[in-house]
């Protein structure tokens, strides 16, 4: 059986890589682990941001100006909403439209949110697994200087503005990891679990607060591997260093390696911050992880992938 | 008190005399009671289509291509529904939506349909009253060749292709005709109570299929007047003298006149149908009807209100 990799991932930054590897491992073989806890209902739909980023990623769809939402959009309805007075705070582009409200019915109908977004992988041809990180629903508060803020408040109604004091999961503790979830994590043929360069406590800490998430990672024969999202005290982009800079923390990669302690084997630093490499209690890899180009997705995932290899005690 | 006028009306014949009425009573002055037995939830969205055509009608927004949806419209939500394999037999605009979102979202909240669509009304700027038939939802079935269909299946998805055997219209026993309306047809200042030139069977009937409409009619003191959907022995638009057939009529006015035997004080004829004029059982008033311009919505209404004037005695 041909490899196959899981990566944990939220929106933009973690679809990058995401596709990065769909174009390197057999087709069948990528297994995404979405976050959801910036999932949240408005003007009665549900709206589910990081895995339709992926979705559109990967069938090719993605806005890359917006870094959400599909390329080639039209935003009538926007319009329209606004002279009937409706919330216009939160844009949804007209394409992007049909998915929240085929979601928001299937829902209703009494579907679960991995199985209507295997509908979704199906119908627009993506030949890999995208799997909510629970179809129980999870909402990440941020505690902040205004008072405890839905994600969605935060994050696009009010910028990431208010100083963030701490964050939680609501809903986690009693969320299960789907099925489909625990068998890719599980797989006999796993060469990787890859922790996406996402923001680590708005969109991979949520998947990490799902009971069993964190134990899989430690029962893993694989690897399990994160790529920094913090370049050179930077985060590529959002407001991940901010938010660090918030919690106390420096935004560094060591911090980052030191947030997945106990459960990577390996982290994936950028080239810049290079002369770190000794400060790090796990194994590292360090290379260029800045991804621009489909060229540049492909070569980070393949280094993370020649890494888990080495890690593995494979070498190549 | 300035005269006002009610119409009892459908969705884009009615819609176009409505227009001539808006143009000539004074601002405010104008109500519409109108079909809402079309209206059907499509994608989980409640769809009005009746009430959103006077709402796009009295606002400047109306299609006049389509007959229906707004004016100006984009597909990218259509486009995107096919993709991801949705139903997409009935067609829903960009700009179209956000009524249907909205819609569905305040009904949901517990919002009853008239004041969802008074607050529309006041959104877009227009300055009469829209009252849905009832809050109470009526469906229109038809029953036929292909066996008992919902309005839309068999208007939209079915293009009127089977043959109708009779309709009914589920719900409307129990129907609660609104306070708005009830009002406005007691209106002392009444001038004239209209009857559009839409569908008599498919949009008229199921008005006055809810409880205290046919009583207010016969009990208000100003003259009802029905205006012909029939010129020449055929429908302006849709498919009225084709039902009428399928249901053993002539497509004639006189059989319209007929059905609506008891309620109306007056029938507005087309000049094309004057010779047919001694055998109506009412008073019979011959124009032509035919509404393209909006020069001709005015003159088709400024007959009616003459016409409302001669019955009521005051001449003119």
């Amino acid at each position: 059986m041909s490899p196959s990799v899981v990566v944990l991932t939220g929106g933009v930054g973690g679809a990058k890589l995401a596709l990065g590897f769909y174009d390197l491992v057999p087709k069948g073989r990528l297994s995404l682990i979405v976050n959801t806890g910036d999932d949240f209902e408005h003007l009665g739909l549900r709206i589910c941001p990081d895995l339709d980023t992926a979705l559109y990623t990967l069938s090719g769809r993605a806005n890359p100006e917006l870094g959400w939402g599909r390329a080639n959009e039209s935003w009538g309805f926007m319009k329209a909403l606004a002279e009937l007075g409706g919330e216009n705070w939160f844009r949804l582009g007209d394409g992007d439209l049909a998915l929240h409200v085929l979601r928001t019915q299937r829902l209703a109908a009494g579907e679960r949110l991995s199985a209507v977004t295997a509908a979704f992988v199906r119908a627009l041809g993506v030949r890999a697994a995208l799997y909510p990180m629970s179809d129980d629903a999870v909402a990440t508060m941020v505690a902040s200087d205004d008072g405890e803020l839905g994600f969605q408040d935060y994050f696009v109604r009010r910028c990431c503005e208010p100083r963030v004091r701490g964050l939680s999961f609501h809903g986690a503790e009693r969320a299960r990891l789907g099925g489909g979830a625990k068998a890719a994590l599980a797989a006999p043929e796993l060469a990787a679990i890859v922790i996406a360069p996402s923001n680590p406590y708005l969109s991979i800490d949520p998947i990490l607060a799902v009971p069993g998430v964190r134990a899989a990672l430690v029962a893993a024969r694989a690897p399990v591997i994160a790529v920094t999202p913090i370049i050179a005290g930077k985060a590529v982009k959002g407001p991940t260093a901010k938010i660090m800079a918030e919690l106390g923390l420096e935004p560094s990669p060591l911090a980052v390696a030191r947030h997945y302690e106990g459960l990577i084997d390996g982290f994936v630093l950028d080239a810049r911050d290079a002369a770190l490499e000794a400060r790090f209690s796990v194994p590292v890899w360090a290379t260029d992880t800045l991804m621009t180009s489909l060229e540049d997705k492909q070569r980070v995932a393949r280094a993370v992938l020649d890494f888990a290899a080495r890690l593995a005690g494979g070498g190549r």
